[in-house]
């Protein structure tokens, strides 16, 4: 089965002494993502400069039949960057430039390992806007992002990740470096294999350089903080908001599990008798937002509302959203294990999601505090245990957790992507010819599946079934 | 060659009487559609009525190796509905039904041979809005929409059709019926195949539902005209006005040669001195229209504009597009012979590709008015003639905007697709691995070449070159 040794001797040769890195603290650092999957070390890690090295990389891989596993930020919550089956890792922290904002044409072209909130920042600083904002920006990076389709909560607006991207550089599995896309909005030429690309995981190709469509900058954005006395009028505001003809940036939800974790977190007072919070912010121009407050707090008290506060400055919005921003790690510190499954339903059957949740919670026994986009029927459903002898439970919650999403209508991922963790549900949401068909395009764009092997399909995963 | 005969019998079986047309007049009525590509007889037309007859048809011509050619309003541009190598027609015209539009949600689910402006006028009766608006929406109907990602004029702001597709029920080329994609804004389960089969033009699938995203409808809409002495300051006009941070639904541009065939029309006068047009709209909330409406015209008389009218009631604005409504048929009236190219470049390079045009039809002697989209960089270059003889120019003329509008970073098409017309220019603009990929895309979706054969690539349409 191991090629690994000539091809790493060929790598070698190839990219210059030093660059193909093998020493086993380096290899440790690339074994996992931010995801519960367990470490699988790679053979060798070589952290690329240019696109030409990625192709290299590919090339010799291909030949000698090695895996080769893509990593930009490493920051994947489904384990699609974890080397399954060891082989290469392609690292792409050092290919990290914004290689042009074009003011004029709205568009900026970058490489995959520039982090998500310094693009951000760059394109905001000539007055323009790339929405996609998951929660990792921070850390995560544009390539991690294009891979899986990163979210966020400005996506009720504004899209995802996909919307965004006009056009890819990509290495394909063997080592050809071709241009999918276009450098402009509208362009309908031959098949769309930009977002064919988009969110397939690194499982068909290895994206080099990435064309993004901006925005201008929005003038002024408004943060309010409603709450709300049970989740039904919760669910009942978002709508409602939504009827009023607004179209708001984010509407973010806190079940009431949720709020009495982070209640004594938050920088604003909760009351006891407020078991749903709900956050939602609108952006626009500055003389536009004040009559849209006024339609989104009506709709909100109407809804059953006991109180909405309203901050309109950067350090009085970060205020309201405290609570918000301390719950994944809050979460993580009230359990010793913790799983969390970014399901979706039509925004209309959050209620029912929930409602669902209870039940499957009271009758596996496992707590599942539950939060997220609620203005897209995005809710990140957490599944909280401390001892592993309650696995099985936790197992049998999040399988029918996924049933009850897909007779809502829902779909398994939001933005997380399926990588390893949610390929066994795959089943659950798509026909076996809708697989099928997936695993034949699989088939087609790397035939000797070196590209990210053990990801989104079931039986690529169960190949390294017992390794994971 | 002819396995005709007996597949007809067999749907004739399946379907049940009077329902396989081959009346001469019915066949004539499906051997065109709005396109210059010659008429080509189909041996059959079967107007479905649900999803199970397109897959009884699908079926029944895989087994007898019969070409398809799906027809949903027969307006397209580059022959995509035409029925190249014969067989049999699938028309939607009776799969018209808006099965429901879900006000909470923001969503419609819909049959192919729906029209396009009945189902604004639907969605717009409960306060939602549909944006994509191609040209021929009264009589276009959305699974030709889908299947060419039609745009329009709101595209600036607003996207094209991929950007409203959230999921498809569609027959694969075997008969199979699929369901790709989500009922939600979100979600990145496996890949994407439903923005794959948008603009597919027919080759991969056949839609016999849609499922569209919606948005709330704007409160208010505006329009500018604005009058400009020359093409530079239309150009420099188009990017002051985005430098402004506006986002307007659409920013229409009429050059020298256009304004001058339809200054008899306008039904606003339009002065000599006025040597470009810009048609300017913004929507949104009332309240911000008129700071947006001041920023605007502050940009485009910085930018030169001698002249700004402005309209915000309907019968007003119809006013200001009067000119632009009369374009295609004045230029169609113009000349004797007229082909429509719809390329879109980078925004900036407008002024840039205007040029180009001048030079070529300077060189190859061919009038080449232009007009469009200038917000997304979409612009129509006409192509007019009188004479048969001047064929062979035109043909030059057409290649070398074309090799113009790649040379400014640009693409061959913004919303006509490539069909049967566009085909021998697709390698000006791909290289021959990413064509090479796609036809072998092509093959996996539709091993037997049966759906719609002949369109998007060189070496399929030259199968049939002797009949186009």
């Amino acid at each position: 089965m191991s090629n690994i040794d000539p091809a790493l001797r060929k790598l070698d040769q190839a990219l210059g002494s030093g660059r193909v890195l093998t020493d086993p603290d380096v290899l440790a650092s690339y074994a996992v993502d931010e995801s519960e999957v367990p470490p699988h070390l790679p053979d060798a890690v070589v952290r690329v400069r240019e696109a030409r090295e990625v192709a290299d990389v590919m090339r010799i891989c291909a030949e000698h039949s090695v895996p080769v596993t893509p990593r930009a930020g490493g920051t994947g919550r489904t384990g699609g960057a974890v080397p399954l089956a060891h082989g290469v890792v392609i690292a792409f922290e050092q290919m990290n430039r914004i290689k042009g904002i074009e003011e004029d044409d709205l568009i900026a072209v970058v490489e995959p390992g520039v982090i998500t909130g310094a693009f951000h920042s760059a394109v905001e600083a000539v007055g323009l806007f790339y929405p996609p904002d998951p929660n990792s920006l921070a850390s995560c990076a544009l390539g991690g992002n294009v891979a899986e389709n990163a979210g966020g909560p400005r996506a009720l607006r504004y899209g995802s990740t996909r919307d965004y991207v006009l056009g890819l550089r990509v290495v394909t599995a063997d080592g050809t470096e071709l241009s999918v896309g276009k450098r402009t909005v509208k362009g309908v030429t031959g098949y769309d294999l930009t977002s064919l690309l988009v969110g397939s995981e690194g499982t068909l190709a290895i994206t080099t350089e990435i064309t993004f469509k901006l925005l201008p900058k929005p003038q002024a954005v408004v943060t309010m903080l409603v709450l709300l006395p049970d989740l039904a009028s919760a669910g009942r505001s978002v709508t409602q908001v939504l009827r009023a003809g607004l179209l708001p940036r984010c509407m973010e939800l806190l079940d009431e599990a949720t709020l009495a974790l982070v209640r004594p977190l938050s920088a604003v007072p909760i009351p006891q008798s407020a078991q749903a919070l709900l956050l939602i912010e609108l952006d626009g121009d500055e003389i536009a937002l004040d009559a849209q407050l006024e339609r989104a707090g009506a709709a909100v008290v109407a809804a059953g509302a006991s109180e909405v506060l309203v901050a309109r400055h950067a350090g009085e919005r970060d205020k309201l959203w405290a609570a918000r921003r301390e719950l994944s790690r809050a979460l993580r510190k009230s359990a010793r294990f913790k799983l969390a499954e970014d399901v979706v339903v039509p925004r209309s059957r959050i209620p029912q999601l929930i409602d669902a949740c209870r039940r499957i919670s009271e009758q596996h026994k496992v707590q599942m505090p539950s939060y997220g986009h609620a203005g897209d029927g995005n809710i990140h459903v957490n599944f909280l245990w401390s001892d592993p002898s309650e696995e099985a439970a936790v197992h049998a919650a999040i399988e029918a957790t996924f049933k009850a999403v897909i007779a809502l209508g829902g779909t398994l991922s939001g933005e997380h992507g399926i990588g390893v963790l949610k390929a066994p549900y795959l089943p659950i949401e798509q026909a076996p010819e809708l697989i099928a068909l997936q695993e034949r395009i699989k088939d087609l764009f790397d035939p000797k599946h070196i590209l990210n092997p053990g990801k989104i399909f079931p039986a690529h995963v169960q190949r390294f079934h017992g390794a994971c």
